[in-house]
């Protein structure tokens, strides 16, 4: 007879580069997953709304937004990359593939890019990662890379320091739905905000987008339909038995979570005539969200090009920031404005030329 | 460059008599929405609970209730119609059409009727409009008025206040499955009460209907999901800058929760061998919700009568009333019954000698 | 004229030793529920995640997890069976049959077995049920009895004492897929736990399970989800009129929802490689859980035996506590683990000698 107590995720020394990790689980997106989130992160986008646009458009059937594919396949590697990390440092070049419908089911795998010890604490280090999320089919539907700082189990225990040398490609760019002039697509225009279409955008202009959302507690159902196993968003005891161990004593909400949010509250200005998510060069949390905060965003444009091949649609890149607020200190007046998240990304958005 | 903040929804000034809004966004009614309303509020009746009963009482699927078919297209019309309202002031000749099924797309349009300043205060006036809601098929679900009070962005600005001479007539009448003698309904029968068919209802009498339930910060992601982008009912940052704006100072819940709830409350003596709503001729809000209110509703018969070419229907008319309870006062003794709503409803009822 | 208020639910005089209830409902399992579900009690085996594995293993579709079919078929007994209970007693000899997927309709039927009332106190009693649950093609998917203590509406009511002589046999064994030598399993058996197969597990065992989830006021919609309609879970009011009434003068967490919870905990350490749940011989909620509770869970291997028939199955016995942790009182050294839930489980699981 014996007590068992697995324990669950790995530790800075328990990974080498060019490690491949297939992922447990996999999730087939249903149409309950879908509504919590779609609904969730106030996307406004007709295309996640609405299967007859979706479908006029090119595309099958409703489409899961590129932050639900994100998070789906993302979550999927938080029991092997990240149940022990301290923090997710940074998203990287996460690109988007073949659409993703309501029905369809997402695995994931993962290769570990570089191994770095910290030069200054012995407990810890910097994992670099690279995964591939991938439908039914064997599509790609998403592709990232990934740096996480992650504690490491036995401090005394070796780590490999080391960088892969020949990073895997991964082929991942956008399936979307040719334009096809005969379609009415005029006929459904009004569903979506008139003033999205690539022309209407200007490098410089900065958009604050004038809607805030609340998040409560509900943060701890959503994060377990996706299942992020991590402890730090539900273990309410956990944490009551050593506050000081973590970011404001409290539940921290997943960054996942704001990442979403951010993206929809950006929707009705940003991406309303958006045909699918490009690239997400860069993203970083910046401050941490907590049951009872708001959050805001604002989107900054930063280009615009060209769609190659592709005369009805633009490229627009743009930062996305989230904010919050808190309390004032001493000798501050009124709330103060807290970054939490920032995102380099570029979205194919359709032309008024065609498509309106 | 620019910074950019837009505003959301129109003003008082900004609506003139005949004019037609086409809304954004649309929405197909998913597993996920159909789950969290139709449990959220407490039907009973089987027909949106139980595919098989539904299909043996002739209907093609699993039936979206009334209730929600009325928050789905509601909540597409706020954004152009009150997102800047005071106050939602009446629900006026609020009629059913053609079935909705979990997977139907709807979609909904919005003509003026009515622009009419406010006499004692310029900064407000009432708007009267029509909203008609289709599905996919083109086919009417939802046909109903309503007059809302909505403020002015510029209270110098001229306001238009006039009537509309030829009101548009629209189409909307209860599509119900045929009655088939052939077929065994009582077989099923037992999934319903047994007590509340047609022949079972009595004028002047009222039913005290023993559930109450309790709404928690729940309302805040059940607005979401039906996409009403009004900011009182999930920005509590901007509640908190202004506190006594804002009725009881915190989020103020939806008021489609109460009044679906009051629907689903009702329904184990009311609605449970209801085939469908016919006419809410008038309903209102008549106090404030907030999270941590239970809710409790009574129903007074008021007409019992024929259902025209339907020996196995009657025409039950009611009064609905849903109420709270708020603390004492100094004074007082035990808690005071708070009035919440109030609605006029006919529904469409089995007859036992048919159905049973 | 009337007031009418309806009592809901039996009491103990009104039952018979005998006696059939066809209870109302029947629930369609949809996306939305299945989601809230599956995901809510962090079930990891993949045969309720992704619909791909499903199939491979043999199975139509995604399967419903044992929990979620138990919670659908108990619930709908609720109002004619314990909607007046003081206390869920016992759950015994709990057997599984059909698989069950998402879109079947469950039904329920229950038989009256004993009724006996109290010696003690005149005002209860305790009454024992067998339970069967259907899906539309007529086949049973649950079975199960318990004994539940029900208070009597009239405590001077003449109360049946006895017991039913002949026990209707139920039919009820697990339908699991054939194991076919020719299908690829392995190509997918990274995707559950690598060390729960039958092979891996030795009587004597506790698994201390890793995880532990608070527990939220979403309880609330999770029970309405379920169509459990006692007040005790929702109707907050009613135990503010009268908190000492009330085991903690709060609103009681359904037990459903922790049994499914502590199901779900223990999933990656002891089902992860379970085809179908196949009994639960018995199990007891011995303690009440509260909003802000977070659940743990331990599992002891008691009993391993081969599976009929099966040479790729062995038959797992376990017993699955359920525990949590209350404040520490005067001269008490820290929280005080507090035990909720315990069942007797078997599971048929996977050998690995064949399915990896």
């Amino acid at each position: 007879m014996a007590i068992i107590r697995k324990k669950t995720g790995h530790f800075l020394e328990d990974f080498r580069v060019g490690q491949v990790f297939r992922h447990k689980g996999g999730k087939t997106v249903n149409e309950g997953l879908f509504n919590s989130f779609t609904e969730f992160n106030m996307t406004t986008n007709p295309l996640s709304k609405n299967r007859e646009y979706a479908r006029l458009c090119g595309f099958d059937d409703i489409v899961v937004p590129p932050g639900l594919v994100m998070l789906v396949v993302f979550s999927q590697t938080v029991e092997d990359i990240s149940e022990n990390a301290r923090a997710n440092l940074e998203y990287i070049d996460m690109r988007f593939g073949a659409p993703v419908y309501p029905g369809d089911t997402l695995e994931a795998e993962t290769t570990i890019l570089g191994v770095k010890p910290s030069s200054k604490d012995n407990d810890r280090g910097v994992l670099h990662v690279s995964t591939v999320g991938r439908k039914q089919d064997g599509s790609v539907v998403i592709a990232y890379e990934r740096k996480v700082q992650v504690w490491k189990d036995d401090v005394e225990a070796p780590v490999e320091s080391a960088t892969l040398e020949d990073k895997p490609t991964v082929d991942c760019a956008p399936v979307l739905p040719p334009y096809e002039s005969r379609r009415d697509y005029a006929a459904k225009a009004h569903l979506a905000n008139s003033d999205t279409y690539f022309e209407d955008f200007t490098v410089g202009d900065v958009y604050e987008h004038s809607r805030g959302r609340m998040v409560t507690d509900e943060h701890i159902a959503l994060t377990a339909q996706l299942d992020n196993t991590s402890q730090v968003h539900c273990n309410q005891h956990m944490i009551d038995q050593n506050p000081a161990k973590y970011i404001g004593g409290r539940l921290i909400i997943f960054g996942g979570i704001p990442f979403n949010l951010c993206l929809g509250i950006s929707c009705p200005d940003i991406a309303d005539n958006s045909l699918g998510d490009v690239v997400y060069t860069t993203g970083r949390h910046v401050g941490p969200l907590f049951a009872g905060d708001t959050v805001f965003a604002t989107t900054e444009i930063t280009a615009t090009e060209d769609y190659a091949d592709r005369d009805d649609l633009g490229l627009l890149s743009v930062t996305l920031r989230g904010h919050k607020f808190r309390k004032p200190k001493d000798g501050e007046e009124g709330p103060q404005k807290v970054d939490i998240f920032v995102l380099e990304r570029t979205l194919a958005v359709k032309r008024r030329s065609h498509w309106a």
